[in-house]
């Protein structure tokens, strides 16, 4: 069986550089943070694009958009293509965009070819999936899925005070269309930002779902004391345990390796002062794994093996979960349809996790979802540097037509 | 032979208490920063009694005030007992104040007694002794021993953009008297600010020397990588060096016991997000030991056994000295004057090292200088709550009277 249908990596590139000149920054990244008057310039010439296409535009409550081109058979549930639009403050040019992208690549797609689909294909623009100017992460798709009532996030403020429900009133994008609607299926094609494919040379990862990531705030809290008078024996210095636990967390992930993903950061002490024994040290742990009861037990070592270190050196702690996202597990026939479309493309795949969180995490809880990644270079993201191949890019939106016509239904 | 010269305990309490009034914190303690207008108000109640029981009063270019009781002999060299009137922004009642009300009260007690001695006897109030406004410590003792030039020490600012040498003008400190000027000796009474009198029960510390304080920054770099997508394996995660390191340097110091003291403070990383290996993380150690060359090994041995942790995972690394005070061996004749003190008073004693740093150190490279220490509760300091017994202040102004008047020779 030969595609008759094909998308046009070209004309997908030349958007992509589009897109990325608005908020462009020095380094040849781009900012558009979230609700910001940036977000809204990418989004305008987003829906200029989607217009002359053919699309009509909604808005939900939480300024989640959704581009419509309109199938064959009107009780047809929808096949969604879709990412975000914003950046980090010094984000890359391909990290969301080319998921939004690529799925208006595929329309254009259709329309060249004049295909009919049964279904409609909708391309969805999340809201503040970054969550670096209004602190959550993944926002829009999380109330579309119910993880997060309205009025919560709509409160979020950013450093200045505003609010996202003050931003998503200025820029209009407050709209009515229904949460959570059903959908025939939701697909996101985005780069990996990890360095697997790079590696293997696979030019498709077809994305089984996403590792369940688990962040722990550690405070080890030991005994402010006189750096200098203060007898060695006499204190309780929270270094110790903090050295003893850093070391048995490390052993812990070795232990479970490859699929543990174990990171201790933002470390901190108090007070302030190179001559006093601290008070305390924080630091978070960022903990991931695909699998829910191993990420159980890893938790349950993690925290036992932080008490015996602060107990052996007369040291309090506390570990708090500030973050838990469970794993995700994505729906087999959305994982087939990409696999299935990736094999009639005739472009070399192979199965993968996914490392981080994507949207398509909180879409997965309410309709049959899949994803579809593309090697970047050395695995970078969330990075100026952040790069793919005009080629790669190709090949993934390539990809995300076919299976969207698999799940779609081609009418003509 | 009995003493028929003494102290008046309730006297020095009560001057103890009224200097503590000047810039009270709500919490008990005094904050009475270095040439603040309550460093000044501290320094004008000081100047108040000292010329009300006859001293004259001299001041030199970094305003170290020097308030004189004439000796007998016009060519003796003065006997000089001191310490400081400034406080840490939180500061205790008595760390340097006690030195110097207790210099002060041998001065009121001579007075009392009607005694002349043959030499001069000066109390000093050195300048900005915590170096918590302006980020030098034992700022004054080093530009008078010509450790810093005043210069230098002149165009240091604080926070707000200050300079000493805006604040010795404005003031009216900046005086004339010579910089390291012959001393008979140097003694200067202060509270322990450790624990190690207070548990041995001694009531007076015959201070032997200062130990050798070495600071270091040590930074220890890794990689940026995304905290879900990146491999175990592929990280360069300087939190690894980190655990090892620390527990490598608390096993040097307990292998080094007693006489270490080592404490790893001020943990920072890069950058401030949770779900990034950090690029670096920094820390400071403190590092004290009273004799040179193992202070010299030691380092050494720190050096190495960082480097060794980084290397082992691919990790880069610095250890910069921020920070370093040789060792300090008192004067013998000073610390068999204050030891023969203490028993001619029946005052139990022991020999003592000081864990912290003071004035003293300086003056020692010029003068043959003592200290005299007295226990203080809990060995705290450096905190509101730092205390003494009005007894045990006492019994150390007595030491430091005995010994002034050995070494000033009583001529009446």
């Amino acid at each position: 069986m030969v595609n008759r249908v094909h998308t046009d990596p070209e004309r997908l590139w030349s958007r992509l550089m589009d897109m990325a000149a608005v908020g462009a920054t020095p380094a040849g990244g781009s900012n558009r943070q979230a609700l910001s008057d940036d977000d809204r310039a990418g989004r305008d010439l987003f829906v200029g694009w989607a217009e002359q296409a053919g699309c009509s535009i909604e808005l939900d409550g939480v300024g989640n958009l959704f581009a419509r081109r309109d199938g064959t058979d009107p009780d047809a549930l929808p096949v969604v293509l879709g990412s975000h639009l914003d950046t980090q403050p010094t984000g890359g040019r391909f990290d969301g965009v080319y998921g939004v992208l690529g799925g208006f690549e595929v329309v254009e797609a259709l329309n060249d070819h004049s295909v009919r689909t049964r279904a409609p294909i909708e391309v969805a623009v999340w809201t503040n999936e970054e969550g670096s100017r209004f602190p959550v992460s993944m926002m829009g798709s999380a109330v579309w899925a119910g993880v997060l009532p309205l009025d919560q996030v709509r409160a979020i403020t950013d450093r200045s005070g505003i609010s996202v429900g003050d931003e998503l009133d200025r820029l209009g994008w407050a709209g009515t269309a229904a949460f959570g609607k059903p959908l025939r299926a939701y697909l996101e094609l985005h780069i990996e930002q990890g360095p697997i494919l790079e590696a293997s040379g696979s030019s498709i990862g077809v994305v089984t779902g996403v590792q369940g990531i688990r962040w722990f705030r550690v405070t080890i809290e030991g005994f402010p004391a006189h750096a200098g008078t203060t007898p060695m024996d006499r204190r309780r210095d929270p270094s110790r345990p903090l050295g003893l636990a850093l070391s048995g967390l490390h052993d812990m992930a070795a232990a479970h390796a490859p699929q543990v993903r174990l990171t201790p950061a933002m470390f901190a002490s108090e007070p302030v002062s190179s001559n006093t024994v601290p008070d305390h040290i924080t630091f978070t742990i960022d903990m991931r794994h695909p699998d829910a009861a191993t990420l159980e037990s890893l938790d349950a070592e993690l925290r036992s093996l932080i008490a015996q270190a602060a107990e052996a050196h007369g040291c309090q702690h506390q570990v708090e979960v500030i973050n838990d996202c469970a794993p995700v597990v994505f729906d087999d026939e959305c994982v087939r349809a990409v696999e299935s479309a990736a094999q009639r493309c005739g472009i070399a795949y192979e199965r993968i996790g996914s490392g981080a969180g994507h949207d398509a995490c909180h879409v997965a809880l309410k309709a049959p979802t899949g994803m579809i990644f593309v090697p970047c270079e050395d695995g970078l993201s969330h990075n100026e540097a952040e790069s793919i191949e005009p080629e790669a890019a190709g090949r993934g939106a390539e990809v995300l037509l076919h299976a969207a016509l698999d799940l779609a239904d081609t009418a003509t």
